[in-house]
């Protein structure tokens, strides 16, 4: 945990307990965790800098994004079920830049080489077959209990304790945070 | 499970919790899982079409339909609360098509008819008292732990482990295409 | 369970899990369960008739009960909170009528008058403090098991096992549906 | 809990399950509950007035202080995210004042100055890290059963057992109510 270096998580099912609001006006909601932000905050805060890669498209994620000043935002990052544009925003206050059609892993391999860092020193959060490929890429593979069967078979995966939505999030950064603080001689 | 040609599902308290969202504004909102959508979009990918069988006529389940491109939709099915008049969208993403009054068995067997397959060829996913006429005519009726007493005691219906709206329909897709990928010679 | 002729209940707590949300652009939302809904719809087509008892004003309360085709509706009726305006919708479909300021009791030996039926044969569904006044004075006094511990003391309460907003009303439209058809001779 | 004299509290996590709805039309709700606004009621009636300390910014805060009319809000107090002005509203049912950016433990000592009641006749419910420096401070610190492992570490602090947003603030103002109706001679 003491060599993670960014992080980076998935929006629904681990940002969210994968619940996904539909209203009859057309408006969608989703419902993220107050512990999580103030986690991911805290991270950054220490230097460690985070970010969401979602194939999630609606301005809801980037409101989010932003709320918390996260470093990194992708959204439209290819998914199984359509055929996305992707979009990069950096930081994730700034607005979308359009990119070529890209997988999750390829639009972490991105960030990684501008950095100077190894995706061994990536510790990423998913929770759905379309996680699987970064999952099995990054050193910190994470995910929160209700991921698919799948996702929970990735080796060395970190499953959480806390439920995606209640926290998941704020349990990983808070280990990332201990593990930076106590520093054996 | 390997025989399963056509996969259709209610909505409250399968698709969902049953919880039903009404706003001072006058709007109306249902919570889906994020799990259950990949679920349906991968067995279609597989090749068995899906589709939303509902009394339901708010645009909420039109909208979710439309985002996980299900082959089939009907609302306003008859129910026993009032007479409603019921559409059929065909293919789920184009524009309504008024139909006679109609109950959700005699919509399946429309489906079943063009289809050429038989109603024993169906899973259906129902919960209530207005399910129970499909349920007792398809070949592979299922409900979540959830469902009324009356619809536990359908013969042979398959209860999922997981509640409505948390995944209980993921849980079953990924049945359907765990026994299509096991062929025993 | 037999001798029921009218059921009432109050909404949070009780036909919601006692959630309240506020949106920022100053919505308010309540989350109701649909099979609360066709309990309440069952159970008035056996031909006991079904209503509201709220100190609730939103529109929220209004338009659910207008869904259900509910025969009575009073919001407004008097807390501890604020003296609030008091308002009667009969049938719950039509424009209210404002009241003079009355207690939960007051208003349900209003209907009583005008039905002809005595407050023993009233099944009430309450849950806080404001409601203990009527669940004392009705016949069958029951409440949700999140109810405040002056209400699970109540002579006679019937607590139900299903949480509110998760059906503890059809729990008990159910009983009573059940009892009204087994008639020993 | 005979001798508190002022009952203050944080918004998410405490009045809420931590719970952060984001809208995809950019508006944003919290889920408070029925059990928690009627507890605070019950306890200024007794003579005790209630209100609401908080970082965030949001109308939502304000709609239901309002709502309550509670007799204290401070919103936009420093939190380790933003740098953020702070508001208070006196009573909380007026406009807005501008304050000069302060800590919440600075919020509440202003307060108590003006109350000329010392902070150890405080009772303050907090989840969070930025919380940490006024629970310390006050007589009666408390939090729920989600609370960050830093809070669940304070001296003396006392843990609900109903989760946040489920009436965790409703158990605090009951057992405050029946402390000051027990008077032995």
């Amino acid at each position: 945990m003491k060599q993670i270096k960014l992080f980076l998580t998935d929006v629904d099912g681990c940002l969210t307990d994968g619940g996904l609001y539909y209203s009859a006006n057309g408006d969608e909601l989703k419902r993220f965790c107050v512990y999580d932000g103030m986690g991911m905050a805290l991270l950054q805060q220490a230097g460690v800098p985070c970010g969401i890669i979602t194939s999630e498209k609606l301005p809801i994620v980037v409101n989010r994004a932003r709320k918390l000043g996260l470093t990194y935002l992708y959204t439209g990052v290819g998914c199984k079920i359509e055929k996305a544009p992707c979009y990069r925003y950096v930081p994730a206050t700034a607005e979308p830049v359009e990119q070529p059609t890209m997988t999750k892993r390829e639009a972490v391999e991105q960030i990684c080489k501008e950095l100077g860092i190894s995706m061994k020193e990536v510790c990423y959060v998913g929770d759905d077959v379309n996680d699987l490929d970064l999952l099995e890429a990054v050193g910190h593979p994470c995910c929160p209990p209700s991921a698919r069967p799948e996702v929970l078979r990735v080796p060395g995966i970190h499953v959480t304790m806390t439920p995606g939505g209640q926290g998941a999030i704020r349990e990983l950064t808070d280990e990332i945070l201990a593990a930076r603080t106590v520093t054996l001689p």
